[in-house]
């Protein structure tokens, strides 16, 4: 199983708007942070988007472009840890692929009723054309859930655009989704985001955990004999209110017995990505945007 | 007056997510569209940003970027013309502009109801640390406003961040933000975006108007004496339920007497840039992001 980072800066990114500071003003792109978010592919194919924050477009552009052209394939499920703007803010421009059949979204009740409240476009009896196609599923915090998709189907996506001298290109192609060889149980873990509880997601020997400020011992139990995780940890010092700093995401990969640690969510306040790195133990990493790892 | 494009592209922007047109894949910068928004700034020193769509930290960020830092000032108003997500989407990221007071936001009360359901954390009694604050102003069609900043202000703005080895600036900065030496009176007009009404906006001889179908000869009235006109054509054929084409916003250009006209809100069907504006009549181009005009 593979992961990308999509993006690990907090909720405002690095560089901060209207921040000067050195790491702001930093020209090495590991210290470029968009709103943090990540794209799990599994060897069998399926892919399973975890957040889609407003910097979602910019993400998706860059992604997985050894290609020639863009990425654009089927994303099997798209997991919501919560509501806030950070995270679900671009769940609009998912509305592409919808052309592969509806987006499958999974979130806590309340994310789902946001969704309904601050996309109410969506979710109507006649869908105003263009509109995002989202199929929202309900799940709770200790009670797994399955990604699959056993089947071949074949989609008609449009080809629209234009040549370079403007000939509209008005047909549809055909796409065939392969199945994918495999399937995906997810444990959704609560997460407590300062008196929000809020949703981290175990998937196998994997684990991938946002905006947290603690978690409680009965649910930390479930992270046992986890060998990969993905966390927050805002900044060095200072305490938030509701995010965890570095030294509490050590104690924690620690106390679950995590092999290999990997930060998100960070803020400018580290310092620059290299130096914030040479900083920590051995097995623990700041992530950073665009980066790969097998998990 | 200088007008500043942010944004030109349609909804999805260009190139559009998935797409492998010619366009899509274009390399010239002109070519990469991002969702339509942009800066006015008065001779005396007035900001006026107009629609604040879901790549604003991304325009923000290159606005403006011949200084040595980013641009970070206080923005005087934010125009809205109507609710939808490629217009308002980023909203939130108005939050550092907050330093400066409340950010002063116009629009109709449709919009203004849609704010307060698609953003309600903005609008509490006790407003969770961070959240952008927001002073929602109420406009309606043909009826003027002005835009002013009369006096010379002190805020205090938090100069977070870090060095390079992350030795964090705990510390504020007192900031002067002097008196504008002009006034801007700003007349909504109503434009018809299919069957939503929607506000377009005149200021002196120069307007704004973007996703508009159509315009009852009344409102139209309002344009007279014009000089320079930004308005919406999405492509140059193949009709859209709320969207005009190129004709026909060259045609209404032409009844109102606009002497220049810059089209915004494109697709990727316009074919390239420098084509596509190689097709147009003298006085009208089709605009790009990061261009500057004085209006």
């Amino acid at each position: 199983m593979k992961l990308t980072f999509l993006g690990t800066g907090t909720s405002i990114g690095v560089p901060a708007i209207g921040c000067n500071c050195e790491v702001c003003l930093s020209q090495d792109p590991k210290d470029k942070r968009l709103r943090s978010s990540a794209m799990l592919e599994t060897d069998g194919g399926l892919r399973v988007l975890i957040d889609c924050g407003p910097d979602f477009r910019q993400q998706i552009m860059r992604y997985n472009r050894q290609g020639k052209t863009p990425f654009f394939d089927k994303i099997d499920a798209v997991l919501f840890t919560h509501i806030h703007y950070d995270h679900v803010g671009g769940t609009d421009d998912l509305r592409p692929f919808a052309w592969f059949g509806d987006v499958d979204i999974y979130a806590q009740k309340d994310v789902i009723d946001g969704l309904h409240q601050t996309m109410p476009y969506c979710f109507k009896e006649q869908l105003y054309p263009g509109v995002p196609h989202l199929k929202l599923h309900q799940i709770r915090a200790g009670r797994p859930f399955t990604v699959r998709r056993p089947y071949e189907s074949t989609v008609e996506v449009f080809e629209g655009g234009a040549t370079l001298q403007g000939i509209m290109r008005d047909k549809r192609e055909q796409r065939i989704i392969p199945p994918a060889l495999d399937e995906l149980e997810i444990l959704p873990i609560r997460v407590m985001h300062g008196n929000l509880p809020i949703l981290g997601f175990r998937i196998g020997k994997f684990a991938y955990i946002t905006d947290m400020k603690y978690m409680e011992d009965e649910d930390a139990q479930m992270l046992q004999g986890i060998e990969t995780l993905v966390i927050n940890a805002l900044r060095f010092k200072k305490e938030h209110h509701s995010h965890q700093l570095v030294n509490d995401a050590i104690e924690f990969a620690h106390k679950v017995g995590a092999r290999k640690t990997y930060f998100i969510h960070l803020t400018h306040d580290i310092g620059t990505h290299d130096w914030a790195n040479s900083q920590l133990p051995d097995g623990f990493e700041f992530a950073f945007d665009g980066q790969v790892i097998e998990c």
